[in-house]
Parts: structure tokens; C-alpha cells; sequence
């Protein structure tokens, strides 16, 4: 038999970049890829925009569609779930309306994603409760928001969806509650920079309850209002974005190992514990760059990544992942906040001594128009001046700029030797000095002190 | 005598800079900056936006007073010309009206800056006839403007100043054409990129002549018409923005030993070949960190820089100036240009052999609204892949993505080793794979076949 049939079980990011990934290394290769979705290769990122209406229709969102990919001789089959991988026969079971079908295959490539975490509390099943993880969720909300045009919704959750979405509720006409079980919103970020975004979300009009859990979700049928341990809060709807639990259930029953938050354990080539198959994106597990550990940060840039890693590699190449710093960013009306590295209290979890600043500068020249606050947090090792994390939150221009830092960290710089680096200067852009600049001088200068 | 009188002499970025440093790493310091304009400490980049009526007026455009300084014990003389420096005694003789002065120093600072280049050519002494590098020039250009409202504008010369001029002209309903006489325009980028713009300008109805040579400028007493070697152009006006030259004669006068296209010489700590006296800013050369050549590329933010690092010395520390990569970025209408590193062209002129690609990408997701093209120019060392350049045209959020290229240059990155970095990505500020990535994996795909 020809080494040749490579199957991929998903078709969003990682699913369908491993099976472009393939198709471009192997063009002879029989690929097939199986999804229990209707749509493929669609931006899940782009959801809040599409449910505020400032994307037009759903059909924007997908990237590439079913007939370009059969183009490059990628069979995609919709509405096919995979119910069973038997690796001993390198065969997968492929459940179609009624028929189960048993499909070879030389390579396989798991990308089977995430699901919302549904918290164990009464009320969750009630009409009016909401989940935002695929295009059916994104359809079902949409629906929902025409039709009912709701005054009322609570979020369980502060993170960048959470936030993304009590935007879009807003710009909709809803007033929107925050309802976040973490002592701070933006769980990934340290909680100084968290309330410089709380303290702005609030001024425009969101309410948001911190260190506060979720009790139940009452109503008849539908949604009439949320039970938190401190209070109740009268809404038509409830978002849930609590997180993600990989779906890796799948895998583990085919007896392939997992990793850390139940997420499928991979190597830097995207090879799961069994030969020959391959797992990437949110179902997978990911290698942290700077502290070398395995990770579980699902994100859509990372699963086009690992994707396209475990294709060329399922396609017989040899690629490799460069790994993550944990970046991440969000725009939340006019406030961009961003990530990426580790936090002060990440750095606490694995003992590591830091030095911190905490700078305020301008996007722009202080003269320029449209000039605005911009608030950076860097961290670096107390002993090596190692640089470790940097968060962000400003105005319009800010949060990109944390690119500049992931760029350092990804070569493993010191502060010391990024200081003075010759970035770009005009006023439309910055002020003379980039905040940049400003956040690794004040670093510098508290690392000399220690 | 103490060793504690450091004289300056230049009042704007790279003076004031030196000034303020060298008073915080030495506070008993008597300083004292002798400048022979009236204002101090302004951002001279951003006169375009002053001009145009963006930035209310000129005082805003003043980082600190003279008051501020003051305070710091930094005595400002403003108007007061430096006439000649004496090495062997240690003294600068100082006019100020009819009266000359001798002060002693102990340590100098010159940071005298640059003036215009103006061509040699018939006509450039008529009314109407404008530069623009100090506050003087904007003002007197300001007043012009204001007055006689002009409705046809000639500028000579199509770099950053050029540009920027341009677009301010045409918003306050002038007619602006650039005679520029290199083949293209913004002539420290790359003709493909620099084609870009010129397209872009042209559409948005500035007239571009390139390759085109100012002959002289004619006219009663002011300005009626310009005249290249190609054709005669009516204009009430002409804003001559055709380059700089240090003004490095006082240091010349001494025995100061200048370098490059007659700026002073000097090392990474400013020092000129003087003992005891050093230079920084537009004035003085600056060394390359790709090339380690000194070169002439007066800017604002490397004024800054130098200005701290020969204030630190000139009081007593031991600062190192990092070495600029030739960054630098301009808005023009809703267009973002930047560069960084060496362009192709001057690859060539150092006999380097390297690889380009240019790609074509978005500035935010493609369903994203808002999201626009950014072409990306990326430049590598053929044989060891190290980046040696990239450049940048494109919309609103293009530009300042040049700072993760410096920061990678800064560190002397290769291509492979940023290879697929965690950049951020969210629908508002990226596509999934952000420009900087896309460009990376192209080049290094041509490297590969190289």
C-alpha cells in the first residue's frame, strides 16, 4: 500500500491548515478530511464582530471554501463524525446521517478542537443560555439577538471573549453585566494592568462583579435572571465564556496519551505518543518557549501553526514548531489590551524571582491628535535580567506593540540588550521615545538597583 | 577647579537631552545651554501637523520650559550664539546682542544641528522661498500660509518632509506637485516600494515628477514659477526639502575632526576627537549596528538618544550609544511608510548578496473593518540569512510593525531564527498570520532555493 492516504479529523483552523499544509508538500496525496460541522475554515475571532453586525454575513468569516479546497485535491466531507480511531488497524469509523463507514488511513491528523466549559450549576440548559466556541453557536446567538432584541445579559466569564462580547452586547443596546469568579478580569494578565481595563469598562457603562461565583441560572424556560453568591441580576440572556476544555476524548480512547489540562500531549512535531498520528490546535498540547513546558493556551493563530507543522510532517516533511510565549490580545471598545510571556504571578507558580515597572506614556506624540494613554508592565528575572512578560492596555496604536516584545522574548534577549533599539519615530506614531523604550529603561534601571 | 562646568550649545533635541541627563547623573552640576534660537525643546517633527492647523499652536509642540529646566539647575541662554570654541583653554566665546562673551568649561556638549541643503541654484533668495527645520522656519511658513492662503505649492524634494508637507498643503486647498530628483521618490526605500507610494499620491491628486531636476526658481520679488529640466510649474510658493547638512563648522573651527558627509566624527559615547568634548544629535555621524560603519542620518529619536549618552559622559558616566539600524516611518494621507535596516540599493553599494521578497498582505483580518494592504519588503544576506532590511508601505496599522523588524535587526536575528514568532493576533490587528509573518516565511522560502 501507498504511504499516502492522510486523514484529518476537523475542518476549522488547524484541521484545514494541516490538509492545505499536506496537499502543498504532497501534492499526490489522498487527503481527507472529516468534520461534524457544516461550515469550514472559518475565523472564530471574527464572532463578536459578526454578532454586532460589523461583519455582514457569516460567509465573510470563511477563510476558504469547500469547493477551493477540493481544488487542491482535498476531499472535505461536512457533517461526517469521527466516532472511533483503532490505531492497531489505522482505520478510523466515520459516522455519516445513519451509516458508519470505516476509513484507512496512512497518516491521521487529530484537530478536533475545544468546548465551551459549562459550569456544573442549575440553569445552565435554560432557553437564553449561550455558549460562542463554532459557527452553529455563532448562528444560534445571532438568531437569538435579532429576534429578541434582549435589554438585559449577563456574562459568566472576563476573559477576551467575555470582554469582546459585553462590547458587542452594548453597542446592541444591552446592558451587560460581567460576572467573573476570579478576583480580576483578564485571568491572563496581572491584576494591576486588569483594573486599568475594569476601571474603563465601568466608566462606559459595564458592570462588572469580580470574586464573584456563579450560584444558578433561574427562569421558567427561559432566562429570567442570574444568582451570583452576592447577588441577583435580572437578565433575558447569559453568555457562558469560561473557558475551554479540549476535545480529546477521541484520542484517549484510542488510547493515546494526554497532557496537561486533559489536552492531547504532542511534540514539538505535533506527534502524539502513537505513530503515525498527529494532533494540533485547541485539542492539542503546546511547548512554551521560555520555560520549555507543555502548555494549554488554545488559540487560533497557534492552531493555524500547529496545523500546518503536523501536515507537512503527516505529508513526510520534517517541520518543526517554534513554540509560544502566550501571546494574546483584545480590543474592548476603545481599549486594546495585550499579553504575552509570563505574568508576575505566573512567574510566582514556578519560583522564578522577578523586577517589575509599570510605565504610562502616549501612543502618539503628546502633541498629536488622537494621542493616548498607554499603560505597559514588563517583567524580567531578578539575577539575569532575562526579559519574561510584558502586558499592555492603551488606547488606539497600544496593544500591537506587544509584538515588539514577543519578538525579544522569542530570541531570548536581556533588557540590557534591548534598550535603546532604533524603532520608528514620527508623531502620528509615537513620541520621541516609544513606550517601548520608556517601559525597558525603567526595567533596566530597577534591575541595577537589586 | 572643580570638574563640574559642562557647557551645551544647542537648545532643541540633542542639546536639552545631554542638558537633562547630565544634571540628573550629576546634580551639583552647573550647566548651562547657550542657544542661538528663542525656543527650546520642541519636537520639530512635528511641524507638518502645526502647519496644517492639527496641533493648535507651536507651544504645544514645547516638551519643557525654560522654567523647567530651570528648576533642574539647567541654565537656558537663549539668543546667544557660540562664536568659537578654544580647546587649549577650555572656553567658548559667547555673542549675545553686541556683547562677547568667554565661558569656561570643564566638559562641552555640542549639539549645534543641522540646516537645510539649499540647491545652488537661481531663485532660492525670493519671498516665498521656504525650509523647514527649526521653529523660525515653521513659524515664518505658518504666517505665509495664514496670510496669503496659497493655492499652488511647489515642494523640491520627495522624502519624509517632502511628503508630509505635501498632504498638509493639499488639506489647507493647495495645489502641491514634488519635483524630486532622484528616479524616485523617498529615496532611502526601495523603487518598488517607493512606486507604491507615488501611485497612491498621484491618485489622491499630488503631482509627482521624479527624475526631474530643479533648474531655478523665478519670480519678481517672490516665488511665480519653478523651473526643472522638464517643465515650468506656477507656483506662489516653493518648500525646499532637499536633505540636510550638519552644522559642523564651530567644531571644524576648533580642530574638531569631522567624518562623514562633514558631520562630526564621533565614537558610541559621543566623544569627538577632543578631549573633553563631545557631540550628539544632527550634527554629529552615528555608528550603523548592521554595517558598524559611522553614518549621516539626522532624526529626532537618535537625537535623543545621543544627546543622553554624551550628557551621561559629559557628567561623569559611562554610557554606550546602541547604534541606530536607519529606522524611520512617515504618515502621508492615510498611507503608513517604514524602513528599517539597508535597502537592496545599498546592499548592493556594500557588495552584499541577499535575497528580497515582497509580499502583499492585510493590516487586520480580511472581514475585519478597516482592514487595508500592507506590502512588506523583506531583505536577507543570501549566504547566512541574516536580516539586513524591511520595509514597510501600507494603511492605517502598517507602519509601526517595522518595530518588530529593528527589535529582530537590533538582536541580529536571521531569517530562520523568527521564523513563525507568537505575534498577537485578533480580528482587529491582524489577519491570523499577521504581515511580519507572512513576509518571514516567504523569504525564507527563497532562501531555501537559493
Amino acid at each position: 500500500m501507498s504511504n499516502d492516504r492522510i486523514v484529518v479529523i476537523g475542518g476549522v483552523a488547524a484541521g484545514m491548515s494541516a490538509a492545505a499544509k499536506a496537499a502543498r508538500v504532497k501534492p499526490d496525496a489522498r487527503i481527507t478530511v472529516f468534520t461534524n460541522e457544516i461550515y469550514i475554515s472559518y475565523g472564530a475571532c471574527g464572532f463578536p464582530y459578526f454578532l454586532a453586525g460589523e461583519i455582514e454575513n457569516e460567509a465573510k468569516l470563511v477563510a476558504r471554501s469547500i469547493e477551493q479546497f477540493r481544488a487542491q485535491n482535498i476531499d472535505v466531507r461536512v457533517g461526517h463524525e469521527v466516532l472511533k480511531i483503532n490505531p492497531a488497524d489505522k482505520k478510523v469509523s466515520v459516522k455519516k446521517l445513519g451509516t458508519v463507514e470505516e476509513v484507512d488511513y496512512d497518516k491521521l491528523v487529530i484537530a478536533t478542537g475545544a468546548s465551551p466549559f459549562i459550569p456544573p450549576v442549575e440553569g445552565v440548559n435554560l432557553r437564553n443560555v449561550f455558549v460562542l466556541r463554532n459557527m452553529g453557536h455563532a448562528m444560534e446567538l445571532k438568531n437569538y439577538i435579532s429576534r429578541e432584541k434582549p435589554k438585559n445579559a449577563v456574562i459568566v466569564g472576563g476573559g477576551y471573549i467575555g470582554l469582546e462580547m459585553a462590547e458587542m452586547l452594548l453597542k446592541l443596546g444591552c446592558k451587560v453585566a460581567i460576572v467573573e469568579l476570579a478576583p480580576q478580569i483578564v485571568p491572563n494578565m496581572d491584576e494591576d494592568m486588569a483594573a486599568i481595563l475594569k476601571e474603563y469598562l465601568e466608566k462606559n457603562g459595564v458592570e462588572v462583579f469580580t470574586a464573584e461565583k456563579l450560584m444558578r441560572i433561574e427562569g421558567r424556560e427561559a432566562v429570567e435572571k442570574v444568582v451570583t453568591d452576592k447577588r441577583e441580576i435580572v437578565s433575558e440572556m447569559v453568555l457562558l465564556a469560561v473557558g475551554t476544555v479540549p476535545n480529546s476524548k477521541l484520542a484517549e480512547d484510542a488510547g493515546i496519551e494526554l497532557g496537561i489540562r486533559n489536552a492531547i500531549k504532542v511534540n514539538t512535531r505535533m506527534e502524539t505518543s502513537i505513530p503515525d498520528i498527529y494532533a494540533a490546535g485547541d485539542c492539542a498540547t503546546v511547548r512554551h518557549r521560555l520555560t520549555g513546558e507543555d502548555v494549554y493556551i488554545p488559540l487560533g493563530t497557534t492552531a493555524n501553526k500547529q496545523g500546518r507543522v503536523a501536515g507537512e510532517n503527516a505529508a513526510g516533511g520534517n517541520a518543526e514548531f517554534a513554540g509560544v510565549l502566550g501571546t494574546g490580545i483584545a480590543k474592548v471598545m476603545n481599549m486594546e489590551i495585550a499579553r504575552t510571556g509570563l505574568s508576575a504571578r505566573e512567574l510566582q507558580q514556578h519560583g522564578i524571582e522577578y523586577v517589575e515597572t509599570v510605565i504610562l506614556a502616549r501612543t502618539k506624540a503628546g502633541y498629536y491628535p488622537g494621542s493616548e494613554k498607554i499603560y505597559i508592565k514588563l517583567i524580567a528575572g531578578k539575577q539575569d535580567g532575562k526579559l519574561w512578560g510584558a502586558q499592555i492596555v492603551g488606547g488606539a496604536g497600544a496593544g500591537k506593540r506587544i509584538d515588539v516584545f514577543a519578538a525579544c522574548m522569542h530570541l531570548g534577549a536581556t533588557v540590557d540588550a534591548v534598550q535603546d533599539m532604533d524603532l520608528a519615530y514620527a508623531p502620528p506614531f509615537s513620541p520621541v521615545y516609544d513606550a517601548i523604550l520608556v517601559g525597558l529603561a525603567d526595567l533596566q534601571k530597577k534591575l541595577k538597583r537589586v
